[in-house]
């Protein structure tokens, strides 16, 4: 094949893969976690289950890449972040639990032995926790109010977000995601509204 | 059947459920969540596999069976606990990832819809939540020295000691469980060593 053909082809797929992941988003936004089967998503994009097992080759594969999808719309440089946006950020998860359920759902299938998305949200923690260790330096110094590090505090805040995503998701009527997360930060020592 | 032999056995079902949940609990520690299968347990306890459906009906009924025990084992009455023993607590589930691996893995599956577990999972956070308010009131009174109340602090509280053991279970040589709660402890004003 000409190398202007291989290229080509190179961006179909990859034009093609985007496409799915975008249906699958679609098919969990109306079904739910359990709903969203490779049937679904694959009758979405005109494509046969097969068809769509050349792309994803199982259902967790294509939900690590919806999670891959979402982390590139959700991210802010380092630069830009601060810790009052991380307040904005919950009010906006608490507007779509079907994104939060399939990372609530994914996260607590990842710890179990060999599973296929270990290794995404292993490295994701890595990262997420340098990237708010950055911001907390940036707002503190290298003290919080609070006497804690930025390195020490950063764990403590990303186990907050997921830990009351749970609370949220199970009782959101009973569970006040946004608030208990401005609490967390008024606990830090920002002066949150 | 005179009602002694109704008795009888009732108390040998209950005393066959009880074998089968702590068999379930062994193999769980030997061969992790995924491990642990419903032929695995049978064996261990001498059922066909047909036999212990009879006892719990899915794989999610009996791990909450196991989840439950659990909570009865570790059971603390409201009037007993202190804030300092939940820094005992978190430092002892860092010595038993197994039935940590269980509570976390299955907590992310009850929150898809329909899940057998939801309801346990849903219940057991109100009465934790509820169980750390009176924990917090009895050390505090109505405002902690941060200026939070009880009832404010109780979800973050139990969202931090579910948030961390996920980040700790995916990678237990970067996060401090223990040391990492304790710091949360002192964000509220704790004295902890």
């Amino acid at each position: 094949m000409p190398y202007g053909d291989v290229m080509n082809a190179r961006v179909r797929s990859e034009e093609r893969r985007a496409e799915i992941v975008g249906a699958a988003l679609e098919v969990i936004a109306e079904r739910g976690y359990r709903g969203a089967s490779l049937a679904a998503v694959a009758e979405r994009v005109g494509l046969t289950q097969q068809g769509l097992l050349h792309y994803f080759p199982t259902k967790e594969a294509l939900l690590v890449a919806v999670l891959q999808e979402r982390d590139r719309w959700d991210a802010v440089p380092d630069s830009q972040w601060r810790v009052d946006l991380l307040a904005s950020l919950v009010e906006y998860n608490a507007m779509r639990p079907a994104i939060i359920q399939t990372f609530s759902a994914l996260l607590g299938e990842s710890v179990t032995e060999g599973h296929p998305a270990r290794a995404y949200f292993t490295e994701r923690y890595a990262r997420v926790r340098a990237s708010m260790t950055s911001v907390l330096r940036t707002a503190y110094g290298d003290r919080l109010p609070n006497g804690l590090t930025p390195e020490r505090t950063a764990p403590l805040l990303v186990a907050v977000m997921d830990g009351l995503q749970y609370q949220w998701l199970l009782d959101p009527e009973s569970v006040d995601m946004p608030g208990t997360f401005r609490d967390f930060l008024r606990l830090l020592g920002e002066p949150v509204d």
